[in-house]
C-alpha cells in the first residue's frame, strides 16, 4: 500500500460513512490469511459493497488480473457487489463493474477516463441513492 | 490491540474462511475515521456478522460499554448481526448476543463461562450451519 492509495481509500471511507454506509478498510498487513481482501467493505443494510480502489494522475488505470480475480472471489463468498473505485486526478469518483473493465493484451485490466465516465456509476448510484432532482 | 487479542482474532478469521465465510479484520490503526469498527466483519451471502472478540484466561470477560455501543451502531448501519466472540482458555469459542450479556455495576458488560456456554452460540450455529448429525 503506497501513501497515495491510502489517502484516496480514507477519502472514500469518509464519503461512505457520511452517506450512512458503514465502511471498513482492509488491514495493511493483509490480515490473518492469504485470502484475497478488497480495499474497502461497505454496507448500508440494503447494499453490500467490496471495492478495489485505484487512483491515477494519468488518464488510465491498470489493475492486475490477480487483484480482480481476488475481488470477485471475495465478493462471491461474502455476498457483496464488486466494484473498482476509480479516482482520476481532478475528477469525481466513478465505480466500475468488473464486466465493464477493459482487458490489456497481457490479460490484465484497465480503465480510462472515458470508460469510467461512460459506464461507471456515480457515488450516489453506487450506494443506491436516487439522484437528487435539481430545481 | 494487544498481541493476544490479535492472535485469537486471526484464529477466528481462519475458522470463518475455512467454513466458507469471507472475513476481514479491522485495520490496527482504526482506519480513516473515528467511526466504531468491529474486530471482524464476515459474510457468507446469507449472514452478515460484526464480531467483537475477547479472550480470557480467567472465567470472566469484561467489555467496555463504549465498545458495545459502537458494535451495535456499526451493525445497525452496515446491516450485520452483532456478536461478542468469547474465547475462554481451553474452551471452545462461544458467540454471545448483546442482549444476553450481563451488566456490571459500572454499566459495562461482562460474560462468564457459564453464561457463554448456556446462552452463546456455537461456531456452526453462528454461521447458520446445521449441527452435524452424528451416527
Amino acid at each position: 500500500m503506497n501513501k497515495k492509495g491510502s489517502r484516496v481509500e480514507r477519502e472514500l471511507v469518509k464519503m461512505l460513512w457520511d452517506a450512512d454506509c458503514a465502511a471498513m478498510r482492509a488491514p495493511a498487513s493483509g490480515g490473518a490469511t492469504k485470502k484475497p481482501l478488497p480495499d474497502i467493505i461497505a454496507g448500508n443494510g440494503k447494499i453490500y459493497l467490496a471495492i478495489e480502489v485505484k487512483s491515477s494522475s494519468a488518464d488510465q488505470i491498470y489493475i492486475d488480473s490477480e487483484k480482480i480475480s481476488g475481488l470477485i472471489e471475495f465478493s462471491k463468498i461474502f455476498g457483496a457487489e464488486p466494484f473498482l473505485g476509480a479516482k482520476f486526478k481532478n475528477k469525481k469518483w466513478r465505480f466500475v463493474r468488473i464486466d465493464d473493465l477493459s482487458k490489456t493484451r497481457g490479460e490484465n485490466f484497465k480503465v480510462d477516463v472515458d470508460l469510467a465516465f461512460s459506464k461507471g456509476l456515480e457515488f450516489d448510484e453506487l450506494i443506491g441513492r436516487d439522484k437528487q432532482v435539481k430545481f
